[in-house]
C-alpha cells in the first residue's frame, strides 16, 4: 500500500475551502456542459445577480464606478456585492481564482460607504473600486502559494506594498487569481488548484501567468485586476481575454511583497519583473498607474525609480508612430499580420504618421532573455515542489529541468550583451531618415492568435520587451471573423526555425482546426521607451480612440 | 643583466610626451622646493598669465564664465587659453594631469568664437566653458590608461557620451586628470604618471580616484570638472580641494565609453559608479547636470533612467533637513563633528528647521558595500598589471589580491541584503514623530579632516551612499582655525573598532602633526533620496546660501 505523497491532501484542502468561501445562493444549480465554450453570458441567465449587478458588472469600467460611487448613485457595498457574485460565478465556469475573502469585501465596503457618508470624503480614487490580484501578492491572512503545495496553509503575515497602496486609495480586495505551477508557464495550470479556462471558449488557453486575471475580467467577475509580467505574464492574459494590460518598467510599480518561489534578491541579477493592470480600458490602466505614482512608492521600496505621473513621458503634439511588424524569429500568422496593418492604416486614415520600423536586433532579444531565465537553473523552484512530492504539470514536465547555475563570469557577460543590445535596440526610437523621434511602436503580442490550451509558442514578442525594460501593454482591436481564417501563409515560404515550425502548426489545417480561434479576439501590443509609462498610455489612448472611431481625423498642426 | 620590465619605458614616454604638449613658454623657469606647501598662489606669480587670464581663472565659476561669453565681454579663445596656461602650471606643481589636448582646444575654442560671431547662436549653454575630465573619459585620440601600463598608448577611437554631449554643449576641452593605479585607491598615485598633489598643501592628500580634478579646479586650473565616485572618489577629492562636488544616482549621468579596467557588465551585477561634476559654486554642479539632462542621455545610455531635470525632485516650500552625526562605524574627530554642528547651527539661525536623524542601519552599508567590491576578486585587473610587469603601488600592494571569485549563491545573497538594507535607510526620510518628509541630510564627507598623503582613512560616510545610490554632495564650509586644532577626543572614549582606532590616530599628537591640517578645508556632506538629484542641489543651494550669509533668515510659512 502507497501513501498519497502530502501535496495531494494540501490540494484537497485549498480546494474544498475554496469552494466554500462561496455562499450557497452563488452557486450555480447545475454546471454546463464542457461542449459550452463560451461561458461568458451564463451570469447573465443564471439568477444570481439582480438587473442593477449585472449592469454594473457590465456596464462600467473602473473609472465610471470610482465616478458613480463618488456621485452616490452606487454605493461600494452593491458593487463588491456585485463582483463577488460574478467572481464566484466566474470561479465556477473558468476555475479562476485561488483565495477568496468576499465577506472581508463586503465588510469593507460597508466601512467605506458609513465613511464616506459621515466624512463626505472618499479615501481615494479607487473608493469602493473592487481590483482582484494575482494569486503572487501577499494578503495578510491569505496563502501566496503560486500553484506551489508546499508554499500554501501558510498565510501572510503582512500586505505587499502594492496591497497597501490599492487599500489607501479606497480599493475593495475581494479575490486572489490563478496562476501556473512556479508562474513558469503561459497556460495557468497547477496540481493545487487545476486549470484556469478561457470564458471565452474553455478550449483555448486563458493564458499565463496572470491567467486567472485574464479570465476573471473577461468574465467581468472583475473590473481591475493586477499581474506580474517577466516575459508576457500580464500581456499573454490580457491578449487571450480581449483587454487592455500594461506590462510598466520594472522600477515603476512596486513588486515587494510577492510571493515569487524564488531565492530573495534573484532578480537583482536576473530580470526583474514587473507588476501592472489589466483592464477593460486604456484609462483603467492609467488610474492605476497614476494612483500607484501618487503614492510615491519609491519612499517604501527602494526598487522603484523616482517619478510622479506626469513626470513619466508623454506624447508628441503630432505624434509619430512606429510599426515592427515581424521580430525575425517567428512570422505571426495571417490574422496577426491583418490586424497589425488594419491598425496601422486606421491610424494614417485619421492623420497619425505611422513609419515602418527596422530592428534587427530584435531577433537576439530571446534567446538572451532565455539566459536571464535559466540563471539559477530552476534549483530553488523544483526543491520547493519536492517538499511535498508534487510532480511538474504536465506541461512543466517536459520543459522545466534542474540545471547547472550560471557561472560569474558568464552571468557578467550576458549582462555585457544586454547592455549591447539595449544600447542597438534605442536606435528604433529614432527615425532613421529625419531624425524625428517615435513616440510609440506597434508590433504583434503574440505571431500567433489566442490558441488552444497548451499551444502557446513562443514569447519573443512580449519577453524582448522585458529583456528591454520596456513598457509595453496590450490593445484588443477587434473580435476574429471568418474571413480571418480564410487567409493562407504565402504558398511557398519555409519557416524559419522550430519555433517558426510550430507557429505555423497553430494555422495549418493538418495541425489545428481554425474554427477554435473563432471566439478569440485579435490585438496589437505598444511599446514605449524604459520609464516612460505614461507615453505608453497616452499612445494606446491614441490607437484606442482611432480604433473606436472616437477620433475621426487628428487635427493637422 | 635583466631586462626591465615593459610598464617603465611606457611611463617614461607618457610622463615626456605629456610634458611635450606644455608649450616651452609655460614652463616655470624653476619649480618651487618641497617645503613650499600651499602652492596655490604660484601661478598669480608666474609672470605666464596675463593680468586679464588671471581675472579669468579666478573670478569666475563656470555659469559666469558662460554668461561673459555669451555676453561677448570674454572670448572662448580667451578663457580657453587662460585654463590651459593654468591647468600647464598646476601639471608642474601639482602633477595633476594625465592627457593634454592645449593645442586642440585653442583650435576649438576659435571655432566657436568665429561661429558665434557668425551665427550670433552659441553652441549650447557651456559655449566656450572649459571642462576637465577625469583619465576614466575616452576622447577620441587619446588614452584612457586610469594608471595602468598596459592600458597606455591605445588612443580612444570613440569619445566617451558624456564627452559628446559636453562637446555639444559647447564645452572645450583641453585636458584630462590623474587617478590611482587601477582607480581602486584614495590618493592618485600611479606608476604610469606618479603622484597627484594637493595644491592647497602638498604634504596632504589630493584624494581619489578623481584626484587630479580635485587638485586641478583647487588651482584653479579648471573651473568644472566630471569625476566618477563608486566609493567616495568625486566627494574625497571635492573635500582635498575644498570644492563643490556630487555623485549622481547611477543611472543619471551617462557612464557609457569610460575605461574602467573591470569586466564588461561587471557593474551590473555589482555596485555601478557615478559621473558627475566637481566645481566652485553649487549653481555650477546644477549647470552640469541640467546640461546633461537636457541631452535626453536615456535615448543613448540606455543605463541612464528617464527624467529631465525638473523631474528630479526639489524641496519643500518649508525645508525640513536632518543630520547624521556619526555612522557607529567611525567616531568623526572633533573638527569634523564641529563644522557639521556650525552647519546645523548656521541653518537653524537662519530658521531651518534640522533635526537629529538616527539611522542604526547606517553602520551596516559599508560591510556590505566592501562585499561588493570584491566580487570578481581582483583578477581582471591584475591580469591588466601583470602584462606589463607592472607592481601595485606601495599603497595598494597591501590591499589588493587576488582573491576569489564570489559564487552565485552569495552574490544573490548580498543583494537581497542590499534590498533589506535600502528598505531599512529609506525610514530616514520621515520624521519619525510628525511623519514628515525631510528633504536632505547631513553628514560628515569623512569622518577626519584632509588627512596627510596615503592617510585616509575609511569611506564609510561616502561608499554608503554607494551602496544605497543616493545622490550626495560635498559641500566646503570653512579652512580649519587654530582653534580646531585644540579640540581633544572626549578624554575616556575607546576605539570602536581598528578603523576608528586608526582613525583616532589622525588627531593622536603622537602619530600626527595636527598642524598638516591648517591649509585644508573642513566640508559637510549633503544626501538626498535616490535619483532626486535637483533636490539635493536645492538642498545644498540652501545650506550654501545660509553659510555664505546670502539669506539672513529663510521667510517663515
Amino acid at each position: 500500500m502507497t501513501t498519497d505523497p502530502p501535496w495531494k491532501a494540501i490540494a484537497q484542502r485549498k480546494q474544498s475551502e475554496r469552494l466554500s468561501r462561496i455562499p450557497k445562493e452563488w452557486l450555480l444549480p447545475s454546471l454546463p456542459p464542457a461542449s459550452v465554450h463560451d461561458v461568458r453570458s451564463i451570469p447573465r441567465r443564471s439568477g444570481i445577480l439582480t438587473a442593477q449587478e449585472l449592469a454594473i458588472t457590465e456596464d462600467y469600467d473602473a473609472t465610471s464606478l470610482a465616478s458613480a460611487i463618488r456621485a452616490r448613485s452606487l454605493t461600494a457595498e452593491a458593487v463588491a456585492r456585485a463582483f463577488c457574485k460574478r467572481a464566484a460565478i466566474a470561479q465556477q465556469l473558468c476555475n479562476c481564482l485561488t483565495e477568496i475573502f468576499f465577506t472581508e469585501a463586503l465588510a469593507h465596503a460597508r466601512e467605506l460607504d458609513r465613511e464616506y457618508a459621515q466624512t463626505g470624503r472618499t479615501r481615494g480614487p479607487l473608493h469602493g473600486v473592487p481590483v482582484s490580484l494575482k494569486d503572487t501578492f501577499r494578503v495578510k491572512g491569505y496563502d501566496a502559494s503560486i500553484g506551489i503545495a508546499s508554499l500554501a496553509e501558510q498565510p501572510a503575515r503582512e500586505n505587499a506594498l502594492l496591497v497597501d497602496i490599492l487599500l489607501r486609495a479606497g480599493a475593495v480586495l475581494y479575490c486572489k487569481t490563478g496562476v501556473p505551477q512556479t508562474l513558469m508557464a503561459l497556460d495557468s495550470q497547477s496540481n493545487l488548484f487545476g486549470r484556469v479556462l478561457n470564458p471565452r471558449d474553455r478550449r483555448v488557453t486563458a493564458g499565463g501567468s496572470s491567467g486567472g486575471e485574464g479570465a476573471l475580467i473577461a468574465m467581468r467577475g472583475s473590473v481591475l485586476g493586477v499581474g506580474t509580467d517577466v516575459g508576457g505574464s500580464i500581456r499573454i492574459p490580457a491578449m487571450c481575454g480581449g483587454l487592455y494590460g500594461i506590462k510598466p518598467s520594472a522600477q515603476r510599480v512596486p513588486f515587494v511583497g510577492q510571493e515569487s518561489g524564488t531565492r530573495e534578491g534573484g532578480s537583482k541579477i536576473g530580470l526583474p519583473a514587473s507588476a501592472g493592470p489589466i483592464a477593460t480600458s486604456v484609462r483603467d490602466c492609467e488610474l492605476f498607474l497614476q494612483v500607484v505614482s501618487s503614492a510615491r512608492p519609491w519612499e517604501q521600496d527602494p526598487s522603484v525609480a523616482y517619478g510622479f505621473w506626469e513626470e513619466q513621458g508623454g506624447v508628441q503634439e503630432k505624434p509619430l508612430l512606429g510599426v515592427i511588424r515581424r521580430d525575425g524569429l517567428i512570422e505571426p500568422l495571417p490574422p496577426v499580420s491583418k490586424v497589425l496593418d488594419e491598425t496601422v492604416q486606421a491610424l494614417r486614415k485619421a492623420g497619425v504618421e505611422v513609419i515602418e520600423i527596422d530592428a534587427p536586433a530584435f531577433k537576439r532579444c530571446q534567446s538572451l532573455a532565455n539566459k536571464f531565465f535559466g540563471i539559477d537553473g530552476n534549483n530553488f523552484m523544483l526543491d520547493l515542489l519536492e517538499k511535498t512530492g508534487e510532480p511538474l504539470t504536465d506541461w512543466l514536465s517536459t520543459r522545466l529541468r534542474r540545471g547547472p547555475q550560471i557561472s560569474l563570469p558568464s552571468l557578467i557577460d550576458i549582462h555585457a550583451r544586454k547592455t549591447e543590445l539595449e544600447t542597438e535596440m534605442l536606435k528604433i526610437w529614432k527615425d532613421p531618415k529625419t531624425g524625428r523621434t517615435i513616440d510609440a511602436i506597434l508590433c504583434p503580442v503574440a505571431p500567433h492568435p489566442v490558441p488552444p490550451i497548451d499551444r502557446w509558442n513562443g514569447v519573443s514578442y512580449t519577453s524582448s520587451f522585458v529583456l528591454l525594460d520596456y513598457p509595453a501593454g496590450t490593445l484588443p482591436v477587434r473580435d476574429v471573423t471568418a474571413a480571418d481564417l480564410l487567409a493562407e501563409l504565402p504558398p511557398d515560404s519555409k519557416p524559419l526555425n522550430s519555433w517558426d515550425k510550430v507557429n505555423r502548426g497553430l494555422w495549418d489545417p493538418n495541425t489545428i482546426d481554425r474554427d477554435l480561434y473563432r471566439n478569440t479576439k485579435l490585438s496589437v501590443q505598444v511599446v514605449a521607451p524604459k520609464l516612460q509609462e505614461r507615453r505608453l498610455v497616452r499612445a494606446m489612448q491614441l490607437v484606442d480612440d482611432v480604433l473606436r472611431g472616437r477620433v475621426s481625423r487628428i487635427a493637422k498642426l
